[in-house]
């Protein structure tokens, strides 16, 4: 089984070794500037996309806005953790999130029609100065400064890619943490079409429309256990029906053997979410319930501090027996 | 044929006409601050996506950048023109496609580790002032200021809300203007799977496999010239292949009654182009081939450039007809 998803592995990101290989070795510096005991997680956020064609302008998009992934990096930081933020192309980045373009779009309103460039300045100069709200411009950059040592973004767009980092960087955590964590947020493509069918992957039908034939992506959540045995792996599950929720959510985390799954559903998953842990769930929910925007509570709190929690008692362990051992 | 292809977008796009009118009317009020004689142009930029399920996480998205879209828009408003963007979400903007994120990224970087947040906003403010690199911050501001009255933007995600604007708003501009402009530059699906097929379209196959069958799009730039029978309208071909663009490019000005194409090939197309017209095409080039970055030298001043031209004779054309008539 094992060697089947290996093969399978190469077989889909061996083509992008070379290309990918730099990012690797920033990310190398980065894990070998703190100590084994440093906490550290891979937060994997966004979506992938899969090309359907070779010389490609069309492909299948697996939607995120990684506004969860995004807001786990912060509460992470500021738990102390290092952090390897594994993100794609457009999705949202820790700090930036509510900068995506609308930083200056809104300061384009706020400066209003026929005022000179000097008093552009100054009023954004005012608005950064008054600072009232969460998350402007200069609290942003400031908290950035901040956490710079402990952030290393990484930035995918297609499976191959994120697949490759996928393997490579947990490997390389298990190298040089006690207890790595991976926290695995972003959605993945179930379906692709394989590099060597994407020339003749198109037949025209009889309609003059299209069909195409996508084949399932191997399973490699079932891998990260052996590429990194040392690791405490929490995944997620997102279902648009809340019912099957908790048995899709457990089922997840005995086939692919990982320590927790944070299960939500996609019309309320700012708002709660089930933590499904090897002793049992527990829901965790904000206040707030005006699902029309994003909450400023923040329940990514709640979910990484129960998370850490999780950390915490894996490192006693693994500590314990490794002195036991001794 | 026209009837059918009425027929064809009303199923398309009908089911978003409510949600969408209230753009419109902002595109409305916009239209009538002009007087007639106004040059106004349609500018469509970036890419369609089409779900791939009702409850959608999957699309099929058209890649796009929206460069040639937002650098062409800057080259009409600095003409003159009263320019309607229509853009895809995440595509470049007007002034302020060199700010998606990386401005805060450079800033983040050129802040350096350790500083105070006040020597971050003097370091800012500092680089504000140099002002000496084409599209800084600052000098995007101020432009966006510049053109704020000639500027209305309007932003569109999927097919559907793509086309429902691709119609209402020409039918505006007809109403409003001498001689309306449609300037073509989005990357628009060929093929989507009907809303009402949305439910049923996934066919799991035998090998765990997915298959999809997508219908092809009604080519609505056909209608066009019913829509806005007094526009000047400037399709765009993009080939992999360039032998044969330029054959490619005059049956499309022929089968869809458009008065230009500007055809491009996709390795090259940042640095040449040939526009394509009734009395024949033409090779547009920028001196600087370095095709690994986008060129600083503009090959939109000189597509544009020559756009105005054919509109400017349009426009003379058209009223000296009417004047003739009268």
């Amino acid at each position: 089984m094992m060697d089947e998803l290996d093969k399978a592995w190469l077989e889909i990101c061996g083509r992008r070794s070379e290309e990918l290989t730099p990012a690797l070795q920033s990310v190398e510096a980065f894990c070998s500037a703190f100590p084994t005991k440093q906490k550290c997680v891979l937060i994997t956020s966004g979506g992938t996309r899969v090309p359907l064609e070779r010389n490609a302008v069309r492909y299948i998009q697996n939607f995120s806005t990684g506004m969860r992934g995004a807001r786990s990096a912060e509460q992470f930081l500021q738990l102390g953790y290092a952090v390897i933020f594994l993100h794609s192309k457009h999705s949202a980045l820790p700090w930036q999130w509510n900068f995506h373009l609308d930083s200056l779009t809104d300061l384009e309103d706020h400066a209003g029609p026929g005022r000179t460039d000097k008093e552009i300045r100054e009023e954004a100069d005012k608005r950064l100065e008054l600072g009232t709200e969460v998350g402007t411009f200069h609290s942003a950059i400031s908290s950035i400064n901040r956490f710079r040592s402990h952030t290393c973004k990484v930035e995918y767009q297609d499976l191959d890619e994120y697949l490759f980092f996928l393997r490579k960087i947990p490997e390389m955590m298990d190298k040089s943490f006690t207890v790595p964590l991976l926290y695995l947020a972003a959605a993945v493509s179930d379906f692709h079409i394989p590099w060597e069918e994407l020339l003749e992957h198109k037949i025209q039908s009889s309609d003059g429309g299209l069909n195409l034939h996508l084949k399932p992506v191997p399973k490699f959540l079932r891998c990260l256990r052996a590429w990194t045995p040392k690791a405490l792996i929490v995944g997620f599950k997102l279902e648009t029906d809340e019912d099957s929720l908790r048995q899709k959510a457990q089922k997840s985390m005995e086939k692919y053997d990982l320590d927790a799954v944070v299960a939500n559903e996609l019309g309320t998953r700012y708002a709660k979410v089930l933590l499904m842990r090897r002793q049992g769930f527990k829901t965790l929910e904000i206040l707030d319930k005006n699902l029309e925007k994003i909450p400023t509570e923040c329940l990514e709190e709640q979910i990484v501090g129960e998370v850490n929690v999780l950390l915490t008692e894996k490192v006693l362990t693994t500590t314990q027996s490794e002195t036991t051992v001794h």
